[in-house]
């Protein structure tokens, strides 16, 4: 029957044009992020697996930000700007162009529900396919108070009765709107331009659709989704509550592919986060965009990942900060207070306490001593520096880029590396010691009477 | 009404003599923290927002640090000792001399409930406004066993029935006592006087008031306050439960008014940390006393600030250690693994990299290489560094204070500075590096013929 | 009475078997670490303090590596290998040689039930001496649907339910079978090989023990344990749920035992974990195995410890990382973006900013400065640096270990020191300075030129 279904052409109404103005934000909620990827961007991710190619976004504020966010390789999308707000339904009549192209089938999806698979979509269409002039997505809510109430009779939708509207009785139905709806793409314009706005607001809501079809003769049903994925977001905390949840459904699939995580809700993982089986993430570990971790691999404690790949059995952290471009060979290490940027850390090479690696490219086997910096900005020009391998930089060095250490070669601790160093040979660049005898118990005793005579 | 009620003179007595057995503890459990903030000062923090300006102390353990921490800038508060341990009735009585002062309420409250409001305070004083001579607050138990339940009779409250004496239908009462009471001042001392200790253990029961007041004919009755803010605290347990519900509401209030936090349950607040709108703080951040954040900052993940104030547009973590006195100004940067103590940091200036800079001015646009050490303690004093603007330190520097870099200077990467830079000069304070051919590979090779021979 | 029991013989069957297949996994789940500690290990813990001292380990997958992870210092197990999974019975057989030796009491027990306590084992125990044939361990399962029911009736179990085969009014009995059960010794083997595998999959599942004891006029009973302890670990999900459940456990034993914890959901122990009184951690903190903290010392958040020995008084964190070895004598502090491995940090010293100490030894009363790092490796082999009392490491100094810096003495900031300095002296080991005038200016603008040359 699904296969029968994307035949049917389809038109997807996003609503973004909200003025947010609960989230208190110099953005559209629409564009603050859930796992790192703006929320619209999730919604539009639903959209194209359940396989559909156009979408007509209705925006109001930041409509420029929110079509590059929305943006996607496999859907086409085209932009209405919504003046006014007087309502869902005249919302989508923003987009009364597309939807007059004629389509089999119209959704409507809000711009706020990132948590939205394409289960509910593919389900809502089949309803359509199945007879139905419009087809509402329920829930069964924990709590409903406040959310209109889904009347159905004989497996057709009565009506949605609104908290204040409902009786008694009608107040006890868990089952409640959830927003979404699909409209048989042929009745769509004119169902939806008989909506009229005889209410408390003189708005236009798209709820009365129900009242519309059924007053025609057609059919309204409903099909169920859980109550997740059709959480909407008003205000930063239910964004945070949205995250939360969203973090969640990642760290399940996670674990449930061969991730063990000690603490999973002290782990935060970005849309894109790629974890290998068998690898283990310690507690307090952040994932931005674009990692990839191979199996094997231990995350420890305190790592903030980045823009990074860690191969089969490297070892991060605890307390490493990998940034964009850092690239972990097979069991290498990098550890205590280290951070890696836009560098090459080769096969089995160590990083292991208090240093910075940027720019760089460090050969397999080699070990970077404790406090070692590598000196990439001039100030005007970022450089390079390129360790060969099985090379030993000495703790405390500063390696002064553009500079290259030979194979095998060895930098003696405390060094500022400011030429090449051949393959096997020594640096050094360091001062000698001297030691002053006696002069600290002078410098006690005279410091000790001075003090004394000022009293 | 309630301006009526700002009339009335009033005391709260706080018991807080308790010895806090249960604590484990070497001091009372009201000094212990939430929010970073002794518990008895949230409590007198609530008073003082009702408007109640005068408070007896009932103190046993630790009474000096106790009455040090309840210290109030708008409330006048005496100290009473409760010497023996007789139970509530008994404790209130330490403050007998207080009381027969004559005020037209007298509110009885415990130190050790730091997430009351002034809400219940005010509505008990209100129900005494109202004509009644004892109000005690109650709350819906989520699980009232082991609570005094609150019998109601036609808005009187008939009894307080302790769980032991409850019948079961009593016990399927859910409205408890939460122990906070409003007693008509001019009769407190007579009804109070009144309790006896003709119970199992010989104690004088506070709650038995409510008998001594319907005896004489008079009227009880109650208000209902929500069971979090009658919270009590015996155990550490419950003070870590405490802390937790006290922090989720702050945070709440912080994402309500505009702040972005991707998982506020990891970020930990201080009673005063101030945060502006449109900042995001993500995962695991802690805010010591004495924070600031201005509007549109952020605050990367794993860190750690106290004292300290950043400035609009300025980022800081991941990995950060602000200090107290460090100043974070307009659009600047304190990153990985760097730590700032009694420093400013200029307008756009960047510290992003395994960097200690304490007692420190740096100015406008300077860049601190990696790895920067302000050298401020000689062991015997602290001294401070002074960067202009748009200065440079190469990596791996240490400036050891007094110092100056004058605006423009330069300081070339693993240098030691000891003196001044005069502005736009370029400052070494580093040995010439030594190649020594070939070295590291005999080094090897002596050494793996050593352990050869040992063999 | 639970006297007389101890004086009967018992013998644990642990089955261990499985395959693990849905942990995704390259070792067999009892393998899995719970607080830092084999599954298997704390199964063994809870029959070592029930006073069980014969086990016999029924295993599959990597059978060496359990047998050594199941070794406890009181128990004496045996293994036999089950080559064919053909159901719970069919495993217990495995052991038939152990179980024939004639045991008063038998065991059967699950190796990935690591929540388990003695308190079920001894209960069970208990049933067999007061008469019954056989004892299963029930739990009033949250939520039932899946589990096998307990049907009782007179205080005899009538049979083991399984959900498929319920009837409604058995459905919603909540007392399930937890898999534990307690068989008597003399008459186990005959009982179990009575068990027949007419079924769906046909296997010999140990539940049907029920039905066989009863056919023979013998009795079944039942004892009930929390749901908690005999929780299993099917996926790594169940696993992270096991973990937090075990984590909270042990939280709330160190809080009831005078532990303070701001948030306790973000401090991970591990099964030895020792904290003395009146400690404090603070949020976010990861212990490794073999952590000792005195009373009174302070945990900061962010930090990360594991062997390591913190004495009364002293202070660690925010941001250290104590490596095994590491102990911070009283009243010490360690701290920001610090490391410590294998080093006594001696009463009262300090080392506080981006600091690595390795292989050394600090005297009393030392102040270590920012950025110092112990060069104990010199690419071979590991040495120590020695520091007296009361001496001044001035900061970013590198200590070129084998070294030894005596009492009093005083290290110049930025120095390297390679060889030993005297008590009371003062060791310089750093260029001098070299300003040169204007250059920096010089450097900008050519490069400006340069820059508006190639456009």
């Amino acid at each position: 029957m699904q296969k029968e279904e994307t035949k049917r052409s389809c038109l997807a109404v996003i609503l973004a044009a909200g003025e947010s103005t609960r989230m208190k934000s110099s953005q559209s909620k629409v564009l603050h992020p859930i796992g790192n990827r703006p929320m619209i961007a999730h919604v539009v991710d639903a959209l194209a697996a359940a396989g559909i190619s156009e979408i007509a976004l209705v925006l109001g504020r930041d409509a420029e930000k929110v079509e590059a966010a929305a943006r996607h390789p496999s859907v086409r999308a085209e932009t209405y700007i919504q003046n006014e707000r007087l309502g869902t339904a005249h919302a989508v009549l923003a987009a009364r162009e597309a939807i007059a192209k004629g389509y089999d089938d119209v959704l409507v999806v809000f711009g706020d529900t990132p948590l939205l698979t394409q289960t509910p979509l593919q389900d809502a269409r089949a309803g359509l396919a199945g007879g139905s002039d419009v087809v509402v997505v329920g829930f069964m809510a924990a709590d409903p108070f406040g959310y209109g109430r889904l009347l159905v009779e004989n497996g057709e939708l009565v009506a949605i009765r609104e908290e204040k509207d409902a009786t008694p009785a009608e107040r006890a139905i868990p089952y409640c709107n959830g927003g979404l709806m699909a409209i048989d793409g042929r009745k769509a314009l004119g169902l939806i331009e008989k909506i009229g706005n005889a209410n408390a607001k003189g708005e236009y809501y798209l709820t009365d659709i129900v009242e519309v079809v059924r007053a025609a003769g057609g059919h309204a049903t409903t099909v169920e989704a859980p109550e997740e994925e059709l959480t909407g977001c008003n205000t930063r905390a239910e964004l945070a509550f949205i995250e939360r949840l969203w973090q969640q459904r990642r760290r399940t699939a996670l674990m449930l592919s061969g991730v063990s995580m000690v603490a999973p809700e002290t782990v935060f993982l970005s849309y894109d986060t790629t974890v290998g089986q068998d690898v283990t993430i310690e507690p307090n570990v952040v994932f931005g965009p674009g990692v990839t971790v191979e199996s094997g691999a231990v995350i420890h404690a305190f790592s903030h990942i980045e823009g990074a790949h860690v191969s089969a059995g490297a070892s991060v952290g605890p307390f490493a900060r990998l940034r964009p471009g850092a690239n972990l060979g097979p069991d290498s290490k990098v550890g205590n207070f280290c951070e890696v940027k836009k560098a090459e850390i080769g096969a089995g090479a160590k990083v292991n306490h208090l240093t910075y690696i940027g720019d760089a490219f460090i050969g397999a086997g080699s070990n970077i001593g404790a406090g070692t910096i590598t000196c990439n900005y001039d100030g005007i020009n970022k450089h390079e520096t390129r360790i060969g391998e099985n090379a030993f930089i000495g703790s405390n060095s500063a390696l002064v880029a553009p500079v290259t250490i030979g194979d095998g070669a060895y930098v003696a601790s405390g060094s500022v590396i400011t030429e090449d160093v051949p393959a096997d040979a020594v640096a050094f660049g360091r001062a000698r010691q001297e030691n002053k005898p006696e002069r600290a118990r002078l410098v006690r005793e005279r410091n000790a009477a001075l003090k004394a005579a000022r009293k």
